[in-house]
């Protein structure tokens, strides 16, 4: 069934182009997330897809290079600057099992005394932020840093018009951090961790950016320059998560489906892990009912299946 | 950190040697399951692991060879052999996501109309036997007939006692299996489901019975015999399942501390699979709080600890 | 706006027939229960109502003389029957709570271990049929003796087709009943409890009968024959529990729009108390989502309106 | 069993002292609130008690004249000052159910998209003032002249540290407010609301003015001064809420042991009102576990035994 034999780097273009091909005859694409103007006008046919090898080289396809909004994909990031940091006294503040309920609920939360189930439910990246930010005095700031190093896009930013539009429809996100505050889980002031948080949410970039960022993730926690970001069991463990939690209530479908550890975010963006491989990320910004890239997981999909690279 | 470089099978022996020099001297070991007397009176001192390779060889230390009850280990071969029939229709009647709740609640069968979760959680099991059963007229002799093939072992067999004992304390799977046979999700009379249920939990094998019985799911999908259980796809799913579902309420923990698909039961047994390079099966009936086997969890992530064996 | 200043009886026909002829002149009556094919094939257009007076005279309109299938209304009636020769000690086993739920959940259940929030729910009504039937050994037959001798109408019986269809569509029923038995709280095989609370809801009445057998909880807990079944203080309990759990997930809605203790089933009947004035039944089979009669509580909401009489 | 065969109002004095005599020989008072420093600090053996007449003649026993921390009493005032402007449209932004849950859940909330349950609940008694703010420009000044008035005591007034001190521990509140806000049924910006909210649930005043406060409830609508507030049927309503949702999630318990309506605050108050007849008030700070005053539901309980006057 695999087409490539070998797994050598150089096959990896023609089933990029293979894939586009059968995602561009393929109708339905979802919608775009319409909470906010910025990401409801996106159009839906478009798609990018992009593989970064181990070395930084990186193939790409279609609307690889054009930025868009990252949103939850930034969670990743996030994590593994705070984990870098802090270590296991996180996971005293925030939990790694799957949330079994949509994205934003306060359900569990409540049942839980304030502990949000993982770090890549809102509530849950709430906390890390706020836990980076203590700790760094910049959590926003300290992510942008790390981006632009890892993908060597020193022209990666914020865009000041989605952070605007998140904080104006940013109600759900306040009322999980002032209830997180009354459980005594949350350290900085809540109009303060929001900034924060949006900022995080609004960072463009491309699918090459993130493909090239999302890297040490497969080099089992080194970063592009040889410095270790993460322990090899402190990596292990940051894609343990994304494949158990990255995919909102998806995650079961996902692993299914594309075998691989992944995180998606409502601009319709996602991000996935080989380990000891390759990273890809690919973009298409119509999402399904759970908030995930349609076009974009069916791309995943067939790539693991072309190329037979999954971790199962 | 490994102290495999290269991982010879050679190697697997004095890996499993030093794990229970390290678990024997670990305090501490939980409590058996006390629901029912034959695994109230099992001593959680007690401990065996075995590694099986992908031709059959298997390799063991400590009580390795003894029978255990191997209760919810089941489901995963129980899964299989439906999937190998039925295909993705099954899919129709359970859900692939985690239950992000205690593996036997009721509340998000209800929200979600009679659809279990998973097939890990019992009504999710209760429905993939009642599918078993309904295709073979005999779900729990199919699943003896399977487990003897491939284990080699032709004397396993189900034990009377228990299975007398889980009836007499089934009342909560009695209401699983009325709860979704009123939304349609049951096709057998519920006296006739819970008998194969529980006959199919009441299995007795050792940790190398099991170990060699789940290598067809490191062989991507192939028997012992060579013939195909499961399309490479259907293995890797079966995989995907058991890493995010298949240690009740901590899944993630699991995935995140041994990185590997695992299936628990509690009985204190644990399988787990190294796609593409073996399959282990550890046993030790003290339990933590979530019904997993708190020796057995720690001897699965020392394992994937010291040969680098996991999949992220 | 009252149109009886004095609420002599003889001004009971009046405000009956002037409420007949608003309810023919309203469209709308909402559908049979179809669950079971005796209440689908009733006539939603269909309307009765009766007024008993302590003494026991009846006044009645429209259908008030025709038998209709009783169902949760004779809830009540079980309820008063346990009360009256075990007491307080029943409250160990069921709350007194509204369920704030849909009125078959599972949810809260489970998470009050096994104890149902009130007696009139399904789960608290088959547990106190499951101790009436503990301490009479015939807890439906208990319940007919007690509505003949109360209705004085000797030819009340147990419909047994509509007894045969409940039994045949139990399936939640059985669930919740195997569900409390695991935690304990049935003494009755399930199959013996199931047929009980099957032939209790079964009971052919009509308005006439019923307002009549409720006269009891107007007269502070004496029988037609001037003996007493409950203490002032316990035909008040009944009482209040009628009005904060009797009509299902609408209880605060009727509270609020009626103001009177009642108690509705899914045959279109209702049940109300004028503690100390006199009693009355309204039937028509059309229910609204939630369950309850909408001509009947229509016809209530008019009545107190007309005549002043309501609790609050 | 009363003690009372004539209902005249003269025979209200030895009951109260009755009752009083009663409490100081009963042991174990529950605890003061503890989550501000002013309710902590109070004694949980204080006890007053009053008894108003529809003319506002006031009887009283202990410590009847001593102000105390109303906290959620007012919500039945604001509740009336709202529906008084606003009539039935309130009922599109909060429910009139019982809960069913702990009284500041926000899980239904989320599961009926943020339409609170009642208005006695604290996200239902954010509503009503945000609702009432939006048409008065000052709904704790609407609040408080109300109350001034009604009692006779112009030197009613907020309590400034409890206000304060309810501000710093109000995260929970606040992610109320924001998450209602996040389904549009906020009007105003949440901390101008909070501010209203908690000043309302500052104010201190004594059993003798709030039961003269309470008393157009029990006048069927009618202020002190003769000018109608509520229609009958809008007080009939309020008394219906009060007597369903009125003592968090013990309602079902309150009118089942009282059968009366009435509204509990964590300050260790309690009024009813027995409709027609009269109002009472009774505070001692200890509260149960859930959150009513011990002695308080106790002295009514007794006041209603002994008089008969129940709406029951």
């Amino acid at each position: 069934m695999a087409i490539m034999t070998t797994t050598s780097s150089l096959a990896f273009q023609p089933v990029l182009e293979r894939i586009a091909e059968e995602i561009e005859r393929t109708p339905g694409r979802g919608r775009p997330a319409d909470y906010i103007p910025a990401l409801a006008a996106c159009d839906p046919r478009r798609f990018g897809m992009a593989v970064a090898e181990l070395d930084g080289t990186v193939y790409g396809v279609g609307d690889w290079r054009q930025p868009f909004s990252t949103q939850s994909i930034t969670k990743v990031f996030t994590l593994a600057l705070d984990l870098a940091r802090e270590g296991d006294s996180l996971w005293e503040h925030v939990g790694r099992e799957p949330s079994g309920n949509p994205f934003n609920s306060l359900v569990q939360l409540e049942y839980e005394s304030g502990i949000p189930r993982n770090p890549f439910i809102n509530a849950g990246a709430l906390v890390v932020t706020d836990r980076l930010h203590t700790r760094t005095g910049d959590a926003a700031g300290e992510l942008l840093a790390f981006l632009r190093s890892e993908s060597g896009n020193p022209a990666l930013g914020f865009d000041q018009e989605v952070a605007a539009s998140e904080s104006a429809h940013g109600a759900r996100n306040a009322a999980l951090a002032h209830f997180m505050a009354s459980y005594g889980n949350i350290d900085n002031p809540v109009p303060v961790l929001l900034d924060q948080y949006f900022r995080q949410c609004s960072v463009a970039a491309s699918c090459a950016d993130l493909a090239r960022a999302t890297t040490f993730l497969a080099r089992h926690g080194i970063r592009s320059d040889g410095s270790r970001l993460l322990s090899r069991s402190q990596a292990k463990q940051v894609n343990a998560i994304m494949l158990t939690c990255g995919t909102y209530d998806a995650a079961g479908d996902f692993a299914y489906r594309v075998g691989l550890p992944g995180k998606s975010g409502v601009g319709g963006g996602v991000i996935a892990v080989v380990p000891g491989r390759c990273t890809l990320c690919v973009w298409s910004p119509g999402l399904d009912e759970r908030g995930n890239s349609v076009a974009g997981v069916a791309a995943l999909d067939r790539f693991t299946t072309l190329t037979g690279l999954s971790v199962f």
